[in-house]
């Protein structure tokens, strides 16, 4: 829907209330309101229906993967995204590295009081939409209200409940000598799309954020029996975080050719005007996944059947030596420690 | 532990990061070090010692309850508790609402760029030791800071997951006519403790915070039989709300007898002094549990071997008139309706 669409199709009328007010979070009629027209309306499904203080649910046998994240990206909205759908998306990945399947949602909203309950809308709407392309129920959820001036509009927290689809231990203690370091798309659009916007940074082609769900390429993976051993979403930090990660919990160390790490030049352009490393900066639809030697052509075969249009790439290779560091080789034959970033670079960008 | 103990035992050395910085939400060795030192130290279980993306875990066969609540409590310290200790008690009672016992929390917070670092310690440590009283584990959590006045502090999510302890559906849909209506204890005064504070209001003795887990007094009653109809906390919206989602839901009048409602001389004091009324103030350690009237007895002993000095009542009956309301009797014999209120009365006490 368009947003005059999303503005007249909102469920309280916003000549009535145009913004969220403290009685929204006071547990009487006007909260009852905001759950039933607003979230219930949204989120609707048959156990989220039966309105308890905690949703009942049964789940498949074997092991389970929970996951929690609270979202504070700003701004609100971003080209190719929106907190909603990103508060989705990285639960949604944050499962689905531990090879589960997202099964259900939980929602729970710090609304700041004045917040646009069209602007409330429009992102609870894309929050369910985008549970739905992921197959994943909201089944419950909270909404707290504070003063204004205590809060920036809205933060989401998603927690995410998942079965996972492999008896394999994907973690960085899995990983082997040998093993291929692949990435299933270019680095850096989420974070760079929001520091575009922040920056009023112009550029030919506008920077999309790569905001998306990757479970599908993770259980295509699975269930075509790569033996993944581990899988990092490159969130916060980047790929240089993810994989100083695992080097320092495998001991590991980890080779990356400089030459083969795929960035877009627009990414490249706008990280080189901000002084930034795309390396550095957060993806919310990639991730790294290591994966047998033997394996590679399958995988970025299998990778690329779920997502024909991205980069993906082997990377590096897991070496035998055991300094629990990451080195890039430059086009040019150097080799250099490629370290932990010390603080943040790109705040609330998720 | 002391404040001066507790201010000495934060495992980041004040003296260095005496506040919380951007850079601590920023993924990098900032973030790493305040993850290890701050959440790993008071939380550490081996689930979470994994240090996955999302964790991982079993669960006993049968159905689970799964619970979302975000804490917004302002001030983070009151008589009785705190929001980490608040965060933990909220969710586990949650659950048993919906007669679950309480196995794994995840925990999220947004930090305020500033807070103190001894403040964040302090009441990481009192959810610690509040989930591990409940016997739940936290297993996974999240971290994020945003910028100097866009936040309050700090505010916490904490998500559970329970396995449900019985077959009965515990529900409004399964409310009768002649059922008792019980609650666990004197109403509103964890309300009236923030309200008092917040107001600085003096009494001759401090009012403390009836915070505090329910799910031993609910799971008591599940294993002698009881059949437990429905249970509702009393948080936002106090009683009248709770009782009235209860009758509009199940379609029955609810009948109240105002003489048997539990209310303590100095809370009844401050809400007078604050125009309050305490059927609407927010308890964080009470419920309401409706039981057929022939396990009256049984339900209420039962209640009281759990919680020895807690003023246990029966406050009413459902009857068979449907109109979906709640009726308050008075000590002069009259009735009136006991309306669902309109909007806020106590922003920010959970």
């Amino acid at each position: 829907m368009s947003t005059p669409d999303l503005q007249a199709s909102c469920p309280i009328p916003i000549t009535e209330y145009p913004r969220v007010l403290m009685a929204h979070g006071g547990g009487g009629r006007l909260m009852h309101q905001l759950l039933e027209r607003i979230f219930i309306t949204a989120f609707g499904n048959p156990i989220l229906l039966l309105r308890h203080d905690s949703a009942q649910l049964t789940v498949p046998p074997g092991r389970l993967a929970l996951t929690t994240d609270s979202y504070v990206v700003r701004p609100l909205f971003f080209p190719g995204g929106d907190i909603g759908s990103l508060a989705v998306h990285g639960t949604v990945n944050d499962l689905a590295m531990s090879g589960a399947r997202p099964l259900y949602l939980t929602s729970a909203f710090i609304l700041e009081e004045g917040l646009p309950m069209e602007t409330l809308w429009r992102i609870v709407c894309s929050m369910s939409a985008a549970a739905r392309l992921c197959g994943a129920q909201i089944i419950t959820g909270d909404t707290k209200v504070v003063d204004k001036g205590k809060g920036d509009g809205l933060f989401i927290n998603t927690t995410g409940l998942g079965v996972i689809e492999t008896s394999l231990v994907i973690a960085p203690e899995s990983v082997r000598p040998g093993d291929a370091i692949l990435v299933n798309g270019d680095l850096g659009r989420h974070g760079m799309a929001i520091m575009a916007l922040r920056e009023g940074l112009e550029f030919e082609s506008r920077i999309e954020s790569d905001s998306a769900p990757v479970h599908q390429s993770v259980l295509a993976l699975l269930a075509e029996g790569v033996a993944v051993h581990c899988l990092r979403d490159l969130t916060r930090g980047g790929l240089t975080s993810a994989l100083n990660e695992i080097a320092q919990t495998s001991h590991f160390s980890l080779d990356l050719e400089e030459a083969c790490v795929p960035v877009r030049p627009d990414v490249r352009a706008a990280c080189e005007i901000l002084g930034l490393d795309p390396m550095l900066v957060a993806c919310e639809g990639r991730f790294t996944a290591f994966v047998p030697e033997a394996q590679v052509r399958q995988a970025i075969s299998l990778l690329r059947d779920q997502a024909p249009e991205a980069d993906i790439r082997q990377i590096g290779r897991v070496t035998s030596e055991r300094s629990g560091r990451v080195y890039l080789r430059s086009t040019l034959g150097g080799r250099r420690i490629l370290d932990m970033p010390g603080g943040e670079q790109l705040p609330r960008i998720c």
